[in-house]
């Protein structure tokens, strides 16, 4: 793999057209308007998968968004990698706090990305960091020098909570046989301080409607007297978590994984600057659980956040109403040991528990994922580790993320391999916000390291 | 004024259709969007009046929306009856929930309205109500029996809190001179149950801002480290009233008027039934503050009520995002001697001073007004309990409503006259709700009940 980044130094200016055109499909798996577009999406990447040199590419129908599979298998006896990614984006608003259309991207330089970065949704999360693994087989393939199986699970529902990727895996357990998988959808530390994520956290992402009134009431005639189903949702709310940010949901943190103080203090290494933190959110301090560190409060321990909350009048001026219902939509994460299922069915119950007989709730899962943690001190993670030292020229730094691919604990349990979490986004790419960009010098150094990784890994299986 | 009754009955067809005409038009002051409309029906309006047989009627510019303004004075030494109405709506959203269109007026009857009612925005509040002031002035200039001079003041700013009407009252004192100023944007108790409002709460409409990080962020990887809006918001509104529904803003209840144990064993009297009250609202208690009844709380209490909250995602399905910024609407209603601005003074500097280091708030003063009480024992009070007697054939009860004319106890200020608020809508009409309604009996016995009030206040004033 040693003329690696000569290719990609050749090739640099259509692998980013390339992925240019694929971020221009608005293909948002949440919203059901933009179904075609997802089929587009699917279409799309199949093409670039058949391209890049798969000998096998089929778009497979779900009950939801399809899943576009492709193989390049060379010898039944080498070793498999599975390269998962999602090619369905976050919703893109609030539009208005986009500097350019989300869906019309655009190449800036920023201070961080002086050779420049791609503006738009998607940019990294997921389909540039998706695309560099289409690329990096192309390289491969192009070189003859894939040194094992390549099989690509590109789903369409990541975003939603990947609803029906585990039907597929269950339906294709043969087709889908692997030694280990490969994702990128994570980050790393920063661009001169490469990271392997080792650790991700779970989700519960629960909606919750509380009704009071069977109609929106004028708040003079009936206010005081009837109970409001906003400053109702707002105490109920605001009771999950108690003056110190605990979570006051019983048995919440029954199953919770308590680092020991050596982890701790190991995290604690880490480069971490809380005025810099701050002061690129512009926020006076920073809010958390007492007890625990910035960092641990991002990564060990699990949350608590409104996502959205809605009722009432919220247009422009003033209206006086007592309205009828209020919305809100809360997500949990989890760490390893909590059952999300569970945790969603504690939420409930106790959600429903604190409901004055004023109102009525009502409270659904929308989804949910299993934390994951990964050793360190397997094939995978060293052929991973040695992939970044050739290409970084530095040792990466293994790194628990506060995220979640709920999917990930999934693959372990029904495909039976590691996977390994080869992250090249930073913090600072805005994905699921407005101006979401990827540098392109991270994505053409994803480029350069994931064939190393290929190497190494088959070299460690001979 | 004998032959009130039958001149109704004869033209209540035309009656109804010069009403549903003014509906049509969508008159929302709080939507610059329909700024032409508000002049479209201020110029309706002043048509109306000049057929009932104004001999002046002009509309005034002002820095917002105009007001009508229509006089008859048949003779300098007669007492002068001024008329205040306003032909502003409120907006009519939640719209999914009208079941006809809010500006396309239909005519249905109902159990409560076996004569029909008419369902459209500003049905009763207030285009109808002000209306039958019209009908009843044309009554008595057609059969020449108008008693007294008379003029109108219909303005087009009360839903959005009446902003400029002080500023016009100012510059038009000696137009506006009066010795009893009439106003129906009230209700009675029930169809047999004829009252007259003695009192309003006051008013203060807040909106609050809160500001997190300077961007959406991905609630994933800042989750439990940076404060969410959302959350913080709901806690500070949460804290704004305790365990018992008492409001905890210092200073709050300090002008309060607590009234005597006479008074409200008094009130206590009134017709009502806590059942028929819960099941008309499918609710299965009713929720307020700590030892006063459903109807003390609604009349004689103020109050703190979120009429809008706003942050994050709200759209279909789920969206991992910690939002940069939420929003709530939120309003007092005060009672007697409470100083609306006073009021507002003391929310913003609490508001302020409960806001976490982690985040930043904007407080902003909507609008406001003034409580206000009138006594019973005054010519103009029992000229309109004369005038309802003679139409119900029942003595009206005196009334504390909940709700706020903001404009009123400036009209008092100002004007230095007594207001009488003659009332005919029912709390069932639905107004500022979706499927607002008037019923066709109320409307008639409005008009026939107004030219008695003339007749009774001119030959006191004898």
């Amino acid at each position: 793999m040693d003329n690696v980044r000569s290719y990609v130094e050749e090739h640099k200016d259509r692998f980013v057209s390339e992925l240019i055109d694929l971020l221009k499909i608005p293909s948002i798996s949440a919203d059901s308007k933009y179904k075609n577009e997802m089929i587009t999406t699917a279409e799309a990447v199949k093409t670039s998968l058949e391209k890049a040199g798969c000998d096998l590419v089929e778009i497979c129908e779900t009950p939801g968004h399809p899943v576009v599979y492709g193989e390049k298998i060379i010898d039944k006896n080498l070793p498999t990698v599975l390269v998962y990614g999602h090619y369905d984006v976050q919703p893109p608003d609030p539009l208005d706090l986009w500097n350019s259309p989300p869906f019309e991207p655009v190449i800036k330089e920023t201070e961080l990305h002086p050779d420049g970065a791609i503006f738009a949704r998607g940019a990294c999360d997921d389909k540039g960091q998706m695309y560099m693994h289409v690329k990096a087989l192309e390289y491969m393939t192009k070189t003859n020098q894939l040194p094992c199986n390549v099989k690509f699970m590109i789903e369409g529902e990541e975003e939603v909570g990947s609803e029906h990727l585990g039907w597929f895996i269950e339906n294709n357990l043969e087709k889908l046989k692997n030694d280990v998988i490969l994702i990128s959808d994570t980050g790393m530390i920063a661009k001169d301080v490469p990271s392997i994520t080792t650790g991700l956290r779970g989700l519960s992402y629960m909606e919750v409607e509380v009704t009071g009134p069977n109609r929106d009431l004028h708040s003079g005639l009936y206010g005081g007297a009837v109970g409001n189903p906003i400053n109702i949702l707002t105490k109920m709310i605001a009771s999950l978590t108690d003056e110190n940010n605990h979570i006051t949901i019983p048995g919440f943190y029954d199953k919770v994984e308590e680092l020991s103080a050596e982890e701790r203090a190991k995290m604690a290494e880490a480069p971490y600057d809380e005025e810099k933190y701050k002061n690129k959110l512009d926020i006076n301090d920073v809010y958390g659980e007492a007890g625990y560190s910035t960092l641990e409060r991002g990564s060990i321990r699990p949350t608590l956040d409104v996502n959205g909350i809605w009722g009432g009048y919220i247009g422009e001026g003033a209206k006086t109403v007592l309205p009828s219902k209020a919305f809100a939509k809360i997500s949990m994460r989890l760490v390893p040991d909590q059952d999300w299922k569970e945790i969603s069915e504690l939420f409930t119950k106790h959600f429903e528990s604190i409901a004055p007989n004023a109102v009525n709730v009502k409270v659904n899962t929308h989804h949910g994922g299993y934390a994951y943690v990964t050793p360190i001190d397997n094939d995978a993670y060293k052929a991973a580790s040695k992939a970044y030292e050739k290409s970084f020229g530095k040792i990466p730094i293994p790194q628990r993320s506060g995220g979640s691919i709920p999917i990930v604990s999934l693959f372990e349990k029904a495909l039976k391999s590691k996977i390994i979490l080869m992250g090249f986004g930073l913090d600072t790419d805005a994905i699921h916000s407005p101006n979401e960009h990827f540098g392109i010098w991270n994505y053409l150094k994803g480029i350069e390291t994931i064939p190393h990784f290929y190497k190494n890994f088959a070299d460690s299986q001979k």
